[in-house]
């Protein structure tokens, strides 16, 4: 069992430590082949909802790399079936009833926290038994539920969503608040069995422009990061693609913030002040040769100085990724010290 | 046959104009119930090829709705059959050979220009005679058609392209040249076929970070607008999602950039001095009441202000769009007097 001292939590909560901890998005998945070979027995769904298989699957990539964070095995939809929406998978998730109307909204529960997922609480207490390293629970921010919801399933471009959130604003409102009280429940149940991180992911919320994130996804995010806030865990906001939204994330009540690969962390130091920034390397870096990898590595962890790092992908690895590569990724991570470092003086061979 | 001072040629060259011309991204297609009932009979791609057809449908929302410019009814891929790779389309596009290697890009045809679409030119030379309002022609940008070409095929994330460029740079670079040299032919043949105006498609560049893009994207896309600089045409650069590329976008040889619906314009007009703005309303408003369509519509002319501004979208219009709410929105864009209006007095109720 780990303590609050971890590296990775310190630096989460905002300590410019030494060398910058390191997990990945998806570090559990399909490039591994240890999960490939428990896939062929086991469903998605069937890893997830039991606790055994949660948490081997979970501890894969921090056995085999030495990842500093452990994130559990499992998907942001697992609440919302407990609310009373069906989803099929196949393999994206399918609605069979998409959330367009207030009647529908108001058909939905809003499960007490024991209800909610068990089988996620009994693999938390398990992980936190057996991880070495800090283990982080998540849930999808109430906007990105809402876009699935509504939306029905995954789409380019959610215009269904768009339009909703336009036709129907109180009812959009209305099932934002229900998601929220879920998905303060679900992490509530995350804590207290044992995540002493939590990832919130928005994934979907750089869809917006800035007028309409503030209309309909800071206010529901900021709730459930301010209700976590005494919790004492490490929080983390994730949004993907979202440059133009920095100046509202920047007033969420979050400790860290997830970001991708498009700006330079160091660009981001000042739209984001106070936060701890984890990322940000392409994860089309991994499908390089090693020595290209190696150098993008190394100019986003000279990029991440200057404050507080959590080095992670700026999205999740794609399956086809060489597990070896990210090996090497985790070790040039490791041997990086942020204390002789120095901002301006990037070593030859590390600019392309 | 119109005169180059047509309303929207001034605007997108950089005139202040009384009234923001407007057209819309995907403005000929199916949400009008003219394009479905020729798309029964005849398929995506019969439409293109045959120049009576492709006139008939590129004049559809002209004649329907007054539209302010008219674009070619054709498809970015167009040039791409003639290299010598071969698409299907189920009905996304399907490469039966992707290109991942420098023996594949040096197998690739760079077509002379009368090779390269003469049913282009054919359509284009009966618009120009046919249209009330001036003709836009358009290509891919080269990064964008490399992307394709790689990839594929569509995809959410571009993976094998993304990977591709840091595995293979100088076959990627190669693939670059070619497909730049195709896409000036290509845009040559357009304007000498009549194209008053040209907007090349740069879709994904959004996906790479700003060093990336100005590795593969903004050479290949600079030397394009250089190489029609002299046409006398006026040209517009498009990318969606592309906020974090604006320093490298400044310095594209432009007349115009159309930009997505992320950001207010008139936060923009910084980031791209000298350009004409094109765009921004979020397609999804079209989805929405009227009333809050013709609010949203208003800010963004508000935001327009300034500057010079074609009016559009940030992106394509929805299939399931009402054409009667398009009708509303050219209708209100052409009744806003830009010479009255003020940027800081937006009246009561436009605001929500």
């Amino acid at each position: 069992m780990t303590t609050d001292d971890a590296l990775f939590l310190r630096a989460a909560r905002g300590e410019d430590t030494p060398r910058a901890p390191v997990w990945i998005m998806r570090q559990a998945g399909r490039y591994l082949p240890e999960y490939r070979a428990l896939k062929e027995r086991y469903s998605f769904w069937e890893m997830v909802r039991t606790p055994d298989l949660a948490v081997e699957v979970t501890l894969q990539p921090v056995t085999r790399f030495g990842m500093d964070a452990a994130i559990l095995f499992s998907d942001i939809m697992t609440p919302l079936p407990p609310m009373g929406v069906d989803i099929a998978f196949r393999p994206g998730p399918v609605f069979s009833d998409p959330v367009r109307s207030r009647a529908a909204v108001d058909a939905l529960r809003v499960p007490d926290q024991d209800e909610l997922a068990p089988f996620v609480a009994e693999a938390l207490r398990e992980l936190r038994r057996a991880s070495p390293v800090p283990v982080i629970g998540f849930g999808g921010a109430p906007l990105t539920l809402a876009t699935y919801c509504v939306q029905g399933g995954g789409s380019k471009d959610f215009a269904e969503f768009r339009g909703f959130l336009r036709a129907e604003p109180e009812a959009a409102h209305a099932l934002l608040d229900k998601l929220t009280d879920v998905t303060v429940r679900y992490l509530r149940l995350q804590v207290e069995a044992g995540a002493q991180a939590l990832q919130l992911f928005d994934s979907w919320a750089g869809l917006l422009d800035e007028r309409s994130y503030r209309e309909f996804g800071l206010p529901s995010a900021q709730r459930v990061m301010r209700e976590l806030g005494d919790s004492g865990v490490a929080r983390i906001y994730l949004a993907v693609d979202a440059g133009h939204l920095y100046p509202a994330i920047a007033e969420l009540d979050t400790d860290a913030v997830s970001v991708d690969w498009r700006r330079p962390l160091s660009r981001l130091r000042d739209d984001l002040p106070g936060k701890t920034l984890q990322g940000n390397l392409d994860p089309a870096a991994l499908l390089a040769p090693a020595d290209a990898l190696v150098a993008e590595a190394q100019r986003v962890l000279y990029e991440g100085l200057g404050g507080p790092h959590v080095f992670n992908l700026g999205h999740g690895v794609f399956p086809q990724t060489d597990p070896d590569n990210v090996a090497r990724l985790v070790d040039s991570v490791h041997a990086f010290d942020r204390r002789t470092a120095r901002h301006d003086t990037v070593p030859l061979g590390t600019a392309r």
